[in-house]
């Protein structure tokens, strides 16, 4: 029999708005509603506090039963009893993401004047004010110092955002898979994205509430983007040229590869659950992401991590953020006075393997708060 | 002044059409009308033929003045008087692929019965096809022994495919940038391209013409088509994070990064001189190709280039077809009996380095030649 092993760990869901938040283009969001999910209870010192910043598609559901609406607990591996983020001692929190479709604001929310969903009427966002909300979301909670932030990919960016902006309140910071600022080939893959979502009749400039929406440039969208999360590796390994069907006749435009089918299933799956506006702004946000942005350069904004400690993890073979760009932020943090380590998931998985290889990342967590008396 | 490098070789360009092409899918092509172009004249022992394999959307005019309908010739630097291909000595030819826009058979062509273009009731082809396709022209025109074959990205996968399916006629092959059968990334950046062109409701099942057809979809396949046919590196070192406006503000939709300006621009070029379909189709022709196929293995098939030259042009920066894929072909071929070389491109272009560094092309192609005594 299963055991389930944040057994005794209570997932408590919550929501809370922050009033007139100001985002980095200078406009004012009157209520930026935030859900979040907190596993384990803060000491009043916040001594514990652990934040996660979920993915791109993520939610702030990390681990534990199923809830209902939302993806599945993504992080399972690592949140529980005993587990590397052990609730027993510690309280791990995540916030949902600006503009993510599973209950902070987003498109979805509704125009209190017409009563439609917003659409395109939403603000553009930055990764930043998506840290800016959850620092304030928290606060308004009673929460204000934060252990240790962490996440992946778009988490990594929101992660380090918050490490950067609120120096003073955040002691350590893990980032994994993103990089300091998006370059521009993660630039052009997300605008391939889009341009299958925007060429989509079904788009409708945005406006396709309560219909179906562009479902077909969402999945196509989605279908670019998990080669970008996978890498030749995964592929070859798992099929190389196979056929789902070995009887088809590969000259017929009936048949497909293996790795075709599963792009398919994965494209269908998002748009099963996701919403092709956040999914557009969630996109952009990634291509603002800059943390020079507004602060001189990039050597200024890592002097904001002096004695703070910053761990940035990279992926061998991650084709998205690569590497090296992962290790920037290592660098560029420790020659600015942060305790700055460099680790990697040796992984065939691409950049999805910190969603994948736990064993790899719960041994590099485990260290990191080992040496940060975390 | 400019001199024209091809001063005084004719660029002649001629059709013929071979009758039932039998095709790797059983199916029998009952006019394969193919368009080529020839510089300078073929000895009567064919001792001086040198067959050069367009890649996806090229065509077979090579070099010299502009042809009305043709793209700009594509390997200028390397077809002409005292250049590498020298045409006072060497017969270049170059025949345009089955199912490209620019003049042989392809769903452009008109089905004998309804008078409109074939569409998608074109058969599915491989580059096996093309290669035979091309080989039964050239000898319907006399040529039948061929010195050198080469070609890059699908013209290397055609111009091996040439030199295993009629190793008693050609001598010496340089394939570049293609590897020895498509492994899955490339199918599957093939498909997501492919689906956006399916998911255009203006495709209409491919019977589209004479209408605009699918022109969203058209562009945003080639969008993500050019990320792979360029690095990280070249954009990196091209813009960065630079925006087309400095003045723009990011946080407005309508603002650009140079980078996505470069891929729009690059979908409407191919939409302006490209047909859906026949992409559809070259694309699909291309996840075919796997020298191994109907051969018993890939050793097996690269055992028919004994004792003939073979020479594998990698690019250091290919993401679409990385060196190793590459490097495969000369391993193998060096294996069976082969005279086999691998030599590699080392550029920031990326894939398409091999339309980009003629001075590395020049110096790779005299190298091969001189050893080859070509």
């Amino acid at each position: 029999m299963a055991v389930d092993d944040t057994q005794g760990t209570f997932e408590k869901i919550g929501s809370c708005t922050v009033e007139n938040l100001k985002l980095d283009s200078g406009k004012v969001m009157p209520d930026a509603g935030q859900m979040y999910a907190m596993y384990g209870a803060p000491e009043p010192d916040g001594s514990n506090v652990v934040l996660v910043c979920h993915a791109m598609t993520g939610s702030h559901h990390l681990a534990g039963p199923d809830v209902p609406g939302l993806p599945k607990g993504w992080i399972e591996p690592l949140v529980g009893l005993g587990k590397a983020l052990d609730t027993r001692r510690l309280c791990v929190i995540c916030v949902n993401n600006l503009c993510s479709p599973y209950g902070s604001v987003s498109p979805l929310s509704l125009n209190s004047e017409t009563g439609r969903p917003l659409g395109m009427a939403f603000p553009v966002i930055t990764p930043r004010d998506v840290a800016r909300a959850q620092k304030l979301a928290l606060e308004s909670i009673g929460i204000k110092k934060i252990r240790l932030v962490m996440g992946g990919s778009f988490g990594g960016m929101i992660a380090l955002e918050h490490a950067m902006s609120f120096p003073e309140d955040v002691e350590n910071c893990a980032v994994i898979a993103a990089p300091a600022r998006l370059y521009p080939q993660a630039i052009a893959f997300n605008e391939v994205q889009r341009k299958a979502i925007l060429s989509d009749p079904d788009w409708k400039n945005g406006d396709y509430y309560p219909g179906f929406g562009p479902e077909r440039g969402l999945a196509t969208a989605r279908m670019l983007a998990m080669i970008t999360y996978r890498s030749e590796q995964s592929f070859s390994g798992r099929w190389m040229r196979s056929m789902t069907d070995d009887n088809a006749d590969p000259h017929e435009w009936g048949s497909k590869f293996k790795v075709e089918s599963y792009l398919d299933h994965h494209g269908s799956e998002l748009v099963s659950r996701f919403d092709a506006n956040c999914y557009l702004y969630t996109t952009r946000a990634m291509d603002l992401h800059d943390v020079s942005s507004g602060r001189g350069s990039l050597d200024e904004a890592f002097s904001l991590l002096k004695d703070r400690g910053v761990m940035a993890v990279g992926i061998s073979s991650d084709i998205l953020f690569p590497n090296w760009q992962v290790m920037e932020i290592a660098r560029l943090a420790g020659k600015r006075g942060a305790k700055a380590d460099y680790e990697e998931i040796d992984s065939d998985n691409g950049h999805d393997a910190f969603l994948i290889d736990f064993d790899q990342m719960d041994e590099i967590l485990r260290f990191f708060m080992k040496e940060r008396r975390i």
